[in-house]
């Protein structure tokens, strides 16, 4: 099984640390040259992670997107979700003909509100089966400093995610499979929109009691809706309680180094988003979220209040201390 | 409805401010007469939470429980159930005649591995149906401080439990009710369990990430105890992602002040349970909590390898960091 990586942030970076842990010679796409002759001399991504080393004779790094594909027979795919369509305008429909596509894409793609199966799908011959989403509560840094990791393969064709998942595993990484190849995506959305309104109602300066009571919540709509996004009737065996599900969202409210955390407490502390926006420079991944998950739900057909309050926040101008009072009343 | 509150701890003296300020005139035993000049001329709380303010108007003290349980319609009784022997039985069998009791007790009796429930209902003319439980993520210090919290009263009476919920409920105080009443004192006992056991992984370096896979992981089995724990077939309605659940166990051990987590973190860091106990100079709730909560699962043939785990590092000599490899092994 040859391993493509394509991708050069701090996820796909630890992607290829454990991959190569694992003894595999690896295809590494990465746009920029210079960062690949910076990875073949000092043998460590100039930009993320600098305490993963590689050994560079495990490493067949390009910047042809076309060549990383064609060599590889798996494809694990870290891009931003925004850079999606321009990464991969480059490649033929048929690109992907006999290739499994293990995608570690966090978010909807903008404009489209896709998950990267639906755009690979519609954009390529590349049918469901053979795709797969690696998830889970794992940031990138613990897992470049082997603190024990859990990893979840989610495929419908679970056999071959778990054969994936073989050679991911390790003594630091530990993997988890199921087949709710839907719902593990729309969990990892879903996260950061609730992990970015964890962040405004510390802002507002809610305390831990309340905190613990709105992620609570949280899980409990997450699971509404992951349940509706499923594609297949049978949810046997499928723990909603699992890394993938509860973990993820444990990890991502929680820790003080989130991204959509920072984001979410300088709205509650009441920046503008474009304040907020230029004073972090980035934007959190569950601003964008939050207004893609409102038209799949409405898609789905499915009642996600908290999240829909996060996005009145941010998108409706509605003032975050006003917010929460109705989200508050929607706790149990 | 005359409120008297039994114990002046800091959760006793939060449970006085909440139903002061909201105008209850209430009776309150403190078992030391001098803790109750001082509040009578201080107008807080020598021991706990000193800045919870009180007008001696509202209060009706005594060291007699005798009197303050005649007094009383519903008694609300806060306090360490390692007491609770000692503390009842002054009162004859008959003391709780058309009385409501509702349990603000953590933990189960020493010895007896009890809930206080089954504790009234042996030593007293004591029903189920008049006895209720309040629970939830709950720092007493926040109550004090009048960030908003959740409590949720519970009892197989559920309108009664509802109607005494109100008394309690303000602007920063909502309350949830249910039925279940043995679920939620058997997840108020798991969760501290769990928490200790937070507090271990943390001691032994384990990351965020795993941290969370382990929490979540921990709710799941919370829930399995639980769901066997309830007494009546109906459990229509429970939601287990609600406060008194899930939340209380996410606050407990995410709580850097939380008593079980700093000791767990002592012991992960390998201390021995006796010098972690005569350094912090208290029992940490869990500790007491794993082996009577390792009885009960076996009588109600319930598995739950994550507390089982925690209990044979703190009780069976098993070193932490091999306890927490089998853990490990439990994880999805």
């Amino acid at each position: 099984m040859q391993f493509g990586i394509i991708g050069s942030g701090s996820w796909a970076t630890a992607l290829a640390k454990i991959l190569t842990d694992n003894n595999h010679h690896i295809n590494w796409w990465i746009r920029n040259s210079d960062t690949i002759s910076y990875v073949q001399q000092r043998r460590h991504n100039p930009h993320y992670l600098h305490n993963a080393h590689f050994d560079s004779n495990m490493l067949n790094m390009s910047s042809s997107l076309h060549y990383i594909v064609e060599q590889s027979d798996v494809l694990v795919v870290a891009v931003p979700s925004a850079y999606v369509h321009s990464v991969f305008s480059e490649l033929n429909i048929d690109a992907f003909d006999n290739k499994k596509i293990v995608s570690a894409i966090k978010g909807l793609l903008p404009d489209s509100n896709q998950l990267f199966n639906e755009f690979l799908e519609k954009q390529f011959n590349f049918k469901l089966e053979n795709y797969f989403a690696v998830v889970g509560p794992c940031h990138a840094e613990e897992v470049a400093a082997e603190k024990l990791s859990y990893l979840t393969f989610s495929g419908i064709d679970e056999e071959m995610a778990k054969e994936i998942a073989t050679h991911f595993h390790n003594e630091y990484l530990n993997t988890v499979v199921n087949h709710d190849i839907m719902g593990v995506q729309y969990a990892a959305v879903l996260k950061n929109i609730y992990a970015l309104g964890a962040g405004i109602a510390h802002g507002l300066e809610y305390g831990d009691n309340f905190l613990s009571v709105y992620i609570a919540n949280s899980a409990h709509e997450m699971v509404r809706f992951v349940r509706k996004a499923r594609i297949d009737e049978d949810g046997t065996g499928l723990n909603y309680a699992a890394s993938a599900y509860l973990g993820d969202l444990l990890v991502t409210c929680y820790s003080l180094y989130s991204r959509n955390r920072t984001f979410g407490n300088m709205i509650g502390k009441g920046y503008s988003v474009k304040t907020a926006q230029l004073e972090l420079n980035m934007v959190a991944e569950g601003y964008n979220a939050s207004r893609s998950i409102y038209h799949s739900a409405q898609e789905l057909d499915v009642q996600i209040p908290i999240a829909q309050g996060v996005y009145r926040i941010l998108w409706e101008h509605v003032p975050a201390a006003h917010g929460f009072k109705e989200i508050e009343t929607m706790l149990v």
